[in-house]
C-alpha cells in the first residue's frame, strides 16, 4: 500500500515502485511493467510504504543530554547542566551524538533532518556516514562559540561548510542565526547576505517563548517578528522554528513574506512555552514542517510521537475535534517539511522523478488492527517501531530492521563513553 | 535495574526478584540469597524491571473501531459510526476485540486494565484467556443495553458477573453507571447499593465535557459533582473517569470524599474535551491513575504514549516546567492506578509479598542512550516497544517478545473478519 502524498491523502493499493539510481523511475498500481528488471527486489506485500519523514528542526547531537536533567526550572537546567557541558563540547562528541541521532531517526522513519548546532561539519559527517539526508548549519550568536570562536569567524565557518558540502547528494547547508534574543541586527543582516550569496536557506528560532518576546521588546522596542521584518530578513529563504507566540497580524506578515515554519509541539509543551497557532498558519498557506527539536527538550527524535501530539494538541487547544486531521498532520511530516526546506521538488512524495526516500512499515501488529484508514493509523496508533525498511537517496539504509553498513553497537559504546565524560564534567 | 516504586523514584541496581506462586517472595539488591532455587530463571542483565503498568480506564473491545472515523464532529462520529455498530454488537465481537486489546496492552507493558463496556463477561473471558489482569463492569444507563436489555436486567447482570468471577485470581468486577448525563438519580443510588452489597468498586465517567456539565445543570440544576454528591455516591468506593472540568471546590470535595480519579489525557485532547487539573488533584492527595480510554478516542492502548502526554500536557497547560515530573507520572501509571482501583495492597510496586506483575524492558536501543535517569526515559523517550517480557500473577505471559500461550495471528485474523462485518454494517 503506497501512501504517495501526491496529493496528500492518496493511496495506491497495491502498488509498485521502481528506483533507478537515487530517484523513483516509475511508480504506480500493480502490476509493474514486465520489462523492469532490478538488482534488488524488496517485497513489501501487506506493508505500507510512504515518503520518508522529514524532521524539520532538531539539534541532533543533543542526544548526548537525553534525560540528563528534566522537569527543572529553565535557568537551573541551563546554568547547572547545558551551559557547562556546551562550553566544553568536543567535535567528536558531536560526531557520535549525531550518529546516535541518525540511528534513532532512521529506525523511526525519518530520512531527512534539519539541524542547528555547534561543530556542524561533524553532524554532516555523521549523517553522511549513516546514509541519512541532512541540512546542517553552524549556530551563530552574539557571543563566542565553543566551535569557531568569535562571531566574525562564524560567517567564515558557515561559508566553508557550504562550500565543502556544495555538491553532496545527502548534505546541504543553511545559515543559522540562533534567535532574535541572541542575535544583534548586524548579525541577522550579515547572515541574510550570506544566505543570498551562497543561495542557501536561513534558519532561526522565532517567537518561541514569552521571555523572548519580552527581551526583544525591551532591547529593540519591537516584538520578534517585527524586529526581523525591520531588518528585511523575513522572506522565502527563511525557516522559522517554533513560532509559538504569533498574533493574527504576525501570521499575516509571515504569509505575505512567504516565511516557512517548523512546528515542534512536544518541545513547546515540555518547556512549558506554549502552543503554536498551527491551524492559523496552515489556513494562510504558510509552509509548515514538523520537527522534534533536540533531545534535551523532547526527549526523543521520533516523528510518530510528534505527529500524534500535533494532531491532538490543536484539537484541545482550539476546542475543535476536526482540527489537524490525520492527513494534514502526515503532510506536515512529509511534503510540508520538504516545502519548508525548499526541497519539495525532490522530497516529500512518492512520484516519478522524486528522490527515492521511502520507508516501509509493517502494520501486522496488534495496535494497527483493524485498518480502516492508514493515515489515521500513522498519526494516532503507530509509534515508529513499525518501520522495518528505510531507503534514502535510492539506497537501502535499513532492511528488515538491520542497518546495511552501520555498527549500531559501536555507536552505543562510544556514546556511553561520552556519557561518562559528561557525568565527570558536571558531577552527576 | 529494578524500579520498585517503593517509594516512587527508587532504584535497586543491580537487583533480583524471586517469585513464588503468584507473588514476589523476596526482592533486593544482587546477589540473591544462595539458597534460592527456581524452575525458571529470567536473565534481565542490562535491562530495566518495573511493576506492570495499570491502565485505569479503557473500553477494550473498542479496538474494533480503531481509526474507523477520526477528526469528525462528535455527533457525526456517534450517529454515523459508533451507535449503528453498537446497536448490532455481538458478544463474540467483544471477545475478540478485547483479546486484541489484551495483546496490545501486554506488548506495551500493561498488566492490569480497568474496563467499562457491553458484554463484559466476554471481556473478562478474553482477559483471562490472555493472562492479563482486569477489572470489568457492564455499563449501566437509562436506556436499554444491546447486552442485557432493559436497565432492570443490568443490575442482575452486574450481580451475576460479580458472583461468577468472585474468586478469580485475575478478574475482578465493578458496578459501572455510565455518567451523570446518562444515568438518573435512581440508577446511581441502586448502583451504589449494589457496590456496597457486593463489596466492589463503582466506576463512572465524570465531568468529561462542557456538554455534560451543561446537560446535567439543565436536568438536575447542579453540576455533575454536586449531582453525585447529592445522591451520596461520592465515596472511597468510586473511581471517576476523566474529571476534566472541576472547580477548586469540586476538587476539595472529591478529596474530602476520597474519590479516586482516572486521568485520560490523550482521549481528552483528541475529543477536544479539555485538560484535567491533575496537578491540583495530586496536591490534594487524591488517588490518580492513568488510563488510555478506548481506541475510538486515542487510538491505541499504549501507556507509554499516555505517560509522555501526561507529563508534557500539564507543563504547557500550567506554564510550569516542573509540573508532573517523570517519577510522578510513572507513579500514576503504577502505584497510583493500583490505589485508584483499591489494589495497592497487591499491585503497583516491586515489594516482598506483592503480586508478581512485572515487566522487563530492553533499554539497548538508540532512543534510550545515554541513560542518566531511567524514570525520565520511561516517560519522555520510550514508546512501549522496549517491553520484552511480561509476568502477570507470577506467570510469564510474554517472554522475549513471544506470547507463551496465545496465537497472536489467530486473533488478528478473527478481528479482520469482524472488520469486514463492521464495514458491511455501516457501508465503509
Amino acid at each position: 500500500m503506497l501512501l504517495t502524498m501526491n496529493p496528500p491523502g492518496s493511496v495506491v493499493n497495491p502498488g509498485f515502485i521502481a528506483i533507478r539510481g537515487d530517484r523513483i523511475a516509475i511508480m504506480g498500481p500493480e502490476p509493474a511493467p514486465a520489462d523492469i528488471s532490478a538488482d534488488l527486489v524488496i517485497d513489501a506485500s501487506n506493508m505500507v510504504v510512504l515518503p520518508g519523514l522529514i524532521n524539520a528542526h532538531t539539534h541532533a547531537a543533543m542526544t548526548l543530554f537525553r534525560g540528563l536533567a528534566d522537569d527543572l526550572p529553565l535557568m537551573e537546567w541551563l546554568t547547572r547542566y547545558i551551559f557547562p557541558i556546551e562550553r566544553n563540547l568536543k567535535p567528536e562528541w558531536v560526531y557520535w551524538g549525531a550518529r546516535l541521532a541518525a540511528l534513532e531517526m532512521i529506525r523511526s522513519g525519518t530520512t531527512t533532518f534539519c539541524d542547528m548546532y555547534l561543530f556542524e561539519d561533524q553532524t554532516a559527517e555523521a549523517a553522511k556516514s549513516c546514509g541519512i539526508r541532512a541540512m546542517v548549519g553552524e549556530v551563530l550568536y552574539d557571543f563566542p562559540s565553543p566551535s569557531y570562536g568569535p562571531l566574525e569567524n562564524g560567517y567564515e565557518a558557515t561559508r566553508e561548510l557550504a562550500l565543502k558540502w556544495k555538491d553532496d547528494p545527502l548534505i546541504s547547508v543553511a545559515v543559522e542565526p540562533h534567535s532574535p534574543y541572541t542575535c544583534a541586527p548586524e548579525l541577522f543582516e550579515k547572515a541574510a547576505e550570506l544566505s543570498l550569496e551562497l543561495d542557501i536557506p536561513m534558519i532561526t528560532h522565532l517567537s518561541e517563548s514569552r521571555d523572548e518576546i519580552n527581551q526583544v521588546l525591551a532591547k529593540h522596542g519591537k516584538r520578534p517578528v517585527a524586529y526581523l521584518d525591520g531588518l528585511g530578513v523575513l522572506n522565502e529563504r527563511l525557516i522559522a522554528d517554533h513560532c509559538v507566540f504569533l498574533s493574527e497580524e504576525e501570521m499575516d506578515l509571515l504569509a505575505a513574506r512567504n516565511v516557512a515554519v517548523s512546528h515542534n509541539p512536544e518541545s513547546n509543551m515540555k518547556l512549558a512555552s506554549g502552543i503554536a497557532p498551527v491551524p492559523g498558519l496552515l489556513k494562510r498557506g504558510i509552509r509548515v514542517g514538523l520537527g522534534t527539536d533536540g533531545c534535551a527538550s523532547n526527549n526523543n527524535l521520533n516523528m510518530f510521537g510528534e505527529m500524534d501530539t500535533a494532531a491532538k494538541l490543536h484539537k484541545v487547544a482550539g476546542g475543535d475535534l476536526t482540527a489537524m486531521d490525520a492527513e494534514t498532520v502526515v503532510e506536515t511530516a512529509t511534503l510540508g517539511g520538504a516545502r519548508a526546506l525548499g526541497m519539495d521538488g525532490d522530497l516529500g512524495g512518492i512520484e516519478n522523478g522524486k528522490k527515492a526516500d521511502l520507508i516501509i512499515l509493517d502494520f501486522d501488529r496488534p495496535h494497527l488492527i483493524p485498518m480502516y484508514n492508514p493515515y489515521s493509523h500513522l498519526v494516532y496508533s503507530a509509534n515508529g517501531s513499525e518501520v522495518v525498511t528505510s531507503i534514502i537517496n535510492g539506497r537501502p539504509v535499513m532492511l528488515n530492521g538491520r542497518f546495511s553498513s552501520i555498527d549500531e553497537h559501536e555507536v552505543f559504546a562510544r556514546v556511553r563513553e561520552i556519557e561518562k565524560e559528561i557525568r565527570a564534567l558536571i558531577g552527576v
